[in-house]
């Protein structure tokens, strides 16, 4: 199933299932576990997708392609390395990434996001695959030159519009073996698979689980590939994950 | 005006205002503009105090007193080194500290909690100052090993329970000048005062509003001064805040 969060042309908020260009409207949040499809249905390009979930939390891994480590000059950690990005930098598709005054430098970063569907705490790996509902697309914008300067990542990862995901949430899918790529202005910067990642998605969740409670729409952001580079005002820049979608933003 | 939020004995959450060992309940929640005092009362030791805000963030600044970067042998920063602790480690006053199993050393850390009250992005410290609803204790405990052990310190400092907050939010404090210690079963582990900080309050928020947008009840954290150590389960913390209070919690 694709799952999508779209705002209609009265600005009313809706959740639907996407079905070609079609969305079958649901009667609530696909997160609630009792909603239902209702028989209302509208067209994809009547609607403005928005992220597909309003995260509580956004935890990502640091480093998990031992080539981005390579690339970064990091040695390769035992545990994956976790930071957090503020639920305030969380955008949708085709929304504008702003370039902060403090930054000279920014860059893009694809990632697969998995999306959390219920509460876990203190998983192992088979119960952390129950927990994730679907998955997604996701950018983990970074200020390169503050991250370096501060040595703490997390002013460089924060700013207002650094976490775009989407365009929706596909839950059929198997995370061990996808493409990942980014396009900036149709040239393709990054492109691996995630069969490259040090840490599966089930380990990562069980992981994050045992430091923190994960909620029903919390976002796990599960690193990215080498290729790493920065963007411009006016740049286009598309993540695209094979059995997911693109998701497209642009930069201001 | 000293405001709490609490649980009474039918598990009801509620607010109030705080005069002596009263409770003048509030008709909702302190950081809606248009809450009201009501003509209800309920004494203080018939409720159970909870953590005053449920954050949406907590930002925390590290090495923010000269004396604790230095017994952490890290160099001063130009800028302030911000991180994140996600909201599901903050517990309230009187609640257990859960020593985690992947941790084999847990510090406190005493630090003066300014509490958000209105959506704020890009403010000058002036206007930092107008954004802030009022000041609490906190307690940023954090898994010191871990800490190291990553280099980025979200893992060491985000296990649920971590972000003790409370007991309540006074809302008249000049932040620039309070003692702020830490009692260690009793004896005193901590003692400093904000006068000593690199960064002053309104400087700190100033600057995190030009990363993030800050919201209604979001939370800073604002450092901690020299004399961190470890803590052991059965142990007692108290972070006491002058003009404040004293912020209880005990370790298992």
């Amino acid at each position: 199933m694709k799952y999508c969060r779209f705002m209609n042309g009265q600005n009313e908020i809706g959740y639907g299932v996407i079905q070609g260009e079609m969305i079958q409207l649901l009667d609530k949040n696909f997160l609630d576990p009792s909603n239902k499809q209702t028989n209302a249905w509208v067209s994809l390009d009547e609607v403005t997708l928005l992220a597909p979930v309003l995260p509580s939390k956004v935890i990502c891994v640091g480093l998990n392609y031992a080539l981005h480590a390579k690339e970064l000059n990091h040695a390769l950690p035992d545990d994956p390395v976790i930071f957090l990005k503020p639920p305030t930098c969380v955008i949708g598709p085709d929304e504008e990434i702003l370039y902060p005054n403090m930054s000279q430098r920014v860059d893009y970063e694809a990632e697969l996001a998995v999306i959390i569907g219920t509460t876990i705490k203190d998983v192992t790996e088979a119960e952390a695959i129950e927990g994730i509902f679907g998955y997604s697309c996701a950018n983990d914008v970074t200020a390169r030159d503050l991250q370096k300067k501060d040595g703490q990542w997390t002013r460089g990862k924060s700013f207002d519009t650094f976490c775009p995901i989407g365009p929706w949430i596909v839950t059929e899918v198997d995370p061990s073996q996808l493409d990942v790529r980014l396009l900036l202005n149709g040239m393709v910067k990054q492109s691996s698979n995630t069969r490259n990642f040090m840490a599966s998605v089930p380990k990562l969740v069980s992981f994050i689980s045992q430091v923190m409670t994960l909620l029903p729409g919390d976002v796990v952001l599960t690193g990215t590939p080498e290729g790493i580079g920065p963007m411009l005002p006016g740049d286009e820049v598309i993540v695209e994950i094979q059995s997911i979608g693109q998701l497209r933003n642009t930069l201001r």
